[in-house]
């Protein structure tokens, strides 16, 4: 058994969108074994157990991840993870990988792959709606997939968004109101809210939506008219009705699961697809298990392994 | 974080078995968090991701472990664990255990508390049906709450069962028929079967049960008529009807779940006892990850420490 550190270290970015759309596809095929994830509460946050298989890359393991918004005043971030893989054949663990920064890579190779299909032209102005981590991984990631003329940010604290933009080199990246950044081609909203940010009127036709930041029962970041306008992909159907965008306005009577237009996956598999040029299309990320053993898989490449005894 | 090996060396069974009795009281008055556990099954086995958090004991965490019949023939265990235990305040993994034995020992601490609270008399005939590590663990376990003075061993492979009473010190041990072996105060079930073994016409009135091997959907070792005869007192509601002993009755309508007596924590904190001393008790035990983590806590004060960097 191994422990690995620094494995986000030298990774390729495109090979980790290859990777995670993969295990996309596999999902689409049914190919995966992944019961929805296990959510533990905590005093000041939570912790979330994600184990899964995936037959066809040959891995299978768990992540175990936590979400404490109070973390970074400790001097210790808010996410943190550690992904265990096991032996196929005997069920033995053969590697645990500190997952934190691959958490945020993972999530944005979804991202970039959801951009991918759904991206309404070849060069895209870029909203974001939140400027932490998971905005950056956002960025850099759907960058491998289609270019990225211009980003608008917007963040609650106007501090933020202003930091944000010197750290996007090559691109032009400027702060603005969130009416402006949300009139982009796509916009990628990675906030904790747990209240609507993004109202249906400032989005036009044809924008297509990551809607990353809910995660968690009781948190939505976009209007459920916005909702009801567009085409809904999701990253697994029950973790997304459970946890996931949509899971507030089903709650409250304001969306239809039976609205949701397909999985990411059959998007992948070219099952589902964007139907027409000015539809708004938006994809509810929730993180899959299968995410993480995919990026799991090549992140073992890199990065350092300290042997461990077992068992 | 560290990683701890040899935890189980020098472990007290005594203080075992109290933390796991203490974490069967805070389940039987519902101050635990404990999602069923999750199964994934593999091609020549099975994983389960078990997550947990214990506010009292201040311990949350996840055990990942596998089952693979077919590892001895390798040179591995059938069973191996590791622990994840989390800070409470943070969510940051701070331990990572190898529990492979660990977890022989919880699950023989379990039938130690049911046994000393079901016991009809205060010094026992122990049958035994099947002769692994488990009962090994089992009798460890009980001869601390009660004393043991005669063990009847049977097994499938008679070579088993003869092998099995050496290992046995200070106690009669001798290998017998199933029958014989069912005429006891406390019979403890560990067999892999997926067929009832124990026929209720074997066992008479007052006996107690630790209904060990069956841990997983289709398996189940004792005969639908002797749950129907007995109280049966489950380790967690909702994992006994999906995996315990009565989870292949439930599913052929040989046995109501509204039958069931209670769970163990509810009689070790003495809202729910056996009736009367003619009674036949049932304890099916599935194994919960509450144990997992209360042997864990007290299992990092033994073994050898390997301080890993995180995150």
């Amino acid at each position: 058994m191994k422990y690995y550190i620094g494995t986000d270290k030298g990774l390729d970015l495109k090979q980790v969108n290859r990777a995670v759309e993969e295990a996309f596809a596999d999902h689409g095929k049914n190919l995966v074994q992944m019961p929805p994830k296990l959510y533990v509460t905590l005093p000041q946050g939570d912790f979330r157990t994600m184990p899964a298989y995936l037959p066809s890359l040959g891995i299978a393991g768990v992540k175990i991840v936590n979400v404490h918004p109070n973390n970074p005043a400790r001097g210790l971030p808010t996410v943190m993870a550690l992904t265990i893989l096991l032996d196929i054949a005997t069920g033995k663990p053969e590697a645990i990988i500190n997952a934190t920064q691959l958490t945020d890579m993972r999530t944005g190779a979804a991202g970039a792959v959801a951009s991918k299909y759904f991206a309404p032209k070849k060069e895209v102005v870029l909203g974001l709606i939140g400027t932490g981590r998971q905005a950056q991984a956002q960025v850099a990631a759907i960058a491998q997939e289609i270019t990225i003329k211009e980003i608008c940010v917007w963040s609650r604290n106007p501090v933020h968004a202003d930091r944000f933009s010197p750290g996007i080199t090559g691109i032009e990246c400027h702060s603005t109101t969130i009416e402006r950044a949300c009139d982009c081609d796509i916009l990628v909203t990675t906030t904790p809210s747990r209240q609507p940010l993004v109202m249906s009127e400032w989005v036009h036709e044809g924008t297509h939506i990551n809607a990353i930041g809910a995660d968690a029962p009781g948190k939505e970041e976009l209007d459920p008219a916005l909702l009801n306008r567009a085409s809904v992909f999701v990253d697994d159907m029950a973790q997304a009705v459970h946890s996931g965008e949509i899971n507030v306005p089903i709650q409250k009577g304001l969306y239809k699961k039976e609205n949701i237009s397909g999985t990411l996956g059959e998007v992948v598999i070219g099952k589902k697809r964007r139907a027409r040029p000015d539809e708004i299309t938006i994809f509810d990320s929730t993180g899959l298990a299968i995410q993480d053993l995919a990026i799991a898989k090549i992140a073992m490449m890199h990065g350092t392994a300290i042997v461990l005894p077992f068992p």
